[in-house]
């Protein structure tokens, strides 16, 4: 196994859950450690939104990864014991089949005639891609933000085929709150006239929308609590701020735009509205007749962490009860932990104290 | 007195906080009741960005105001006993001079060149009527929201002016969290390439930005909690979903739309700009040497009740803590209301029976 961005080709055709097929379609991962004899120390990583498969650094790329804290030799996730993996959303444009890749029917840009994108098809790619590392059985699956509830999706979908769950910072279906936010994303950016209706280039991009959808998606991952001891009142200096009516003011403001323009030419638009659609589609009921916790009673593992945080505005606490409460119900050994960590959404990010303590313990004991 | 909208012209010039004057200007009211020979039973609500003056139905406007369950006879703000005055805040364009008024200095519409405002001018100008009217003293000062803010300014620039006060979901500042809420609205209407630096006409009219800028509003103003009891994830009629590509699927979606469509071409934008500015710019400590207590320790009131939910992300309950311990402080005699009801910081707007309880209930004891 190296360590590099390694890429996994699809079945073809891969079949999506709403309709419609990839035809060579392939996700880019990531390892770490190594996977041994008897294939029962892989740990799977399925992500939020938008990071790619590089959560930590390692030999072929240095860089440190967006969960640089939690994983590595002697961390939480522990790379000396666990073989672990990480995958790039299928969806996602961080070397993933996604909206912004060719369609090879047509030699043109997927855009809008990409298919319908499920979490479950996020979910059946990152199967695929485990199948074919020989690998039967997750020692453990571990989804934080979107991607834990591709873990849910995955569990239910693959019976046997995880032996135990860290669920980080998700929710089993999303709430009104978080649909109306992500709807709201995603008109910030389809109104936008330089979208052209997905056909935009680097020449008209929506540069605005995107602006605006990130923004706010940067206002709901963290908190109010946060941020009152982080920026308070604080003004920007006078040659800080923008010449323009209506300019920025005050820090909040400047550590929003900072945020934004990291983002926008990044991530590749249609992929953000396919990603954050599929989100609002995603629902447990769907496997319970209609009711959220008989899905969740119908997922298999030994043991499950479930952990939230109180100042989570878009996955509130409920909803990891939610889900420690169903795995429960369904025969898991399950620990709950809920932080009071003022970093909103975003705390498993950022809080890497508290949650190293809850995840290399939970690992510790499986 | 008549019932019907009136308007009072300011001293002109009429002198603006942060510098400029206005000439020529006037605010529009409305008011219920009649003002008693001593002159002690009137009583002024101050309202949040977006309300007219007309809080109730009278004789000349039958139509349901925007507080219509509180204000009337025999209801908690009792016209047989209270002369009711309602302001329509300075800059704000149901009637008062606002960016959207002539300036008559050139004939042409304000526009960006109206002076900086400030909720201090807002409640400088209330105050000028109220002084008109012949009342030297306000039996009590209503301020919902935005003009919960602007009420604390009227009460420390007009020491002696207010007999009693009641504040309504509001805070002694904006907090960072707010601050970025209300700059992402500023944001998509002054990004929407329609607004064209605040010169937009009919024809070309920044539709997108206010309607984003309207549903993120609307999105605060209320709480998760009460959208998952109303909307959960309960989905459009297929007739009823918009043909394009992201269209709205969700009730909450829709919801949201209708909200935005009745706004959009019913408030000014540069009037909006100005006003959602100003909210981020009022500061209690600028009274009290940097330090909010003390600010609001410089308000002399005999009695107070000061009310707010805990749902309210947008002006959370420990805001309203502040207010009710800095008046305390001072001196009023003060009743603090904490209230869990569902619908976020819209509650005033909503749930009138305990609201109703607990402004009848202070009324009936002053």
């Amino acid at each position: 196994m190296s360590d590099a961005r390694q890429y996994f080709d699809l079945p073809s055709p891969f079949a999506m859950k709403r309709g419609g097929s990839l035809q060579g379609a392939r996700i880019a991962y990531e390892t770490w450690g190594s996977l041994n004899a008897a294939q029962d120390n892989a740990v799977l990583i399925l992500t939020g939104l938008s990071p790619s498969a590089h959560a930590a650094s390692n030999a072929e790329d240095p860089s440190h990864g967006w969960w640089e804290g939690m994983l590595g030799p002697g961390k939480a996730i522990d790379t000396r014991r666990w073989f672990v993996i990480c995958v790039n959303s299928l969806g996602s444009d961080k070397g993933s089949t996604c909206p912004a890749s060719l369609d090879p029917a047509t030699g043109e840009t997927y855009r809008l005639n990409f298919p319908d994108l499920s979490l479950e098809d996020v979910a059946n790619a990152a199967q695929a891609l485990v199948k074919s590392l020989g690998i039967e059985q997750l020692a453990c699956l571990i989804g934080c933000s979107m991607g834990g509830m591709s873990a849910l999706g995955y569990m239910v979908l693959h019976p046997g085929g995880v032996r135990t769950h860290i669920s980080v910072d998700t929710a089993p279906q999303a709430q009104p709150f978080a649909i109306a936010i992500r709807s709201l994303q995603r008109e910030a950016i389809r109104l936008d006239p330089s979208w052209h209706g997905g056909q935009y280039g680097d020449q008209s991009y929506p540069d605005i929308g995107m602006s605006i959808a990130r923004k706010l998606g940067v206002i709901t991952y963290r908190s109010a609590m946060e941020w009152n001891g982080r920026f308070a009142r604080i003004r920007l200096d006078p040659e800080q701020r923008e010449e323009q009516p209506f300019g920025f003011e005050f820090q909040v403001e400047s550590y929003l735009e900072s945020h934004a323009r990291r983002f926008v030419r990044t991530f590749d638009p249609n992929s953000y509205l396919y990603l954050s659609r599929a989100s609002d589609w995603f629902d447990m009921a769907e496997y319970g007749n209609g009711n959220v916790m008989e899905g969740l009673q119908r997922i298999r593992v030994e043991q499950a962490l479930v952990i939230g945080v109180s100042t989570d505005i878009l996955f509130p606490l409920e909803q990891q009860e939610q889900i420690a409460e169903g795995l429960q119900a369904a025969g898991a050994k399950v620990e709950f932990v809920a932080l009071d960590s003022p970093q909103g959404h975003d705390a498993f990010l950022v809080d890497i104290e508290n949650y190293s303590r809850a995840i290399g313990g939970f690992l510790a004991r499986i």
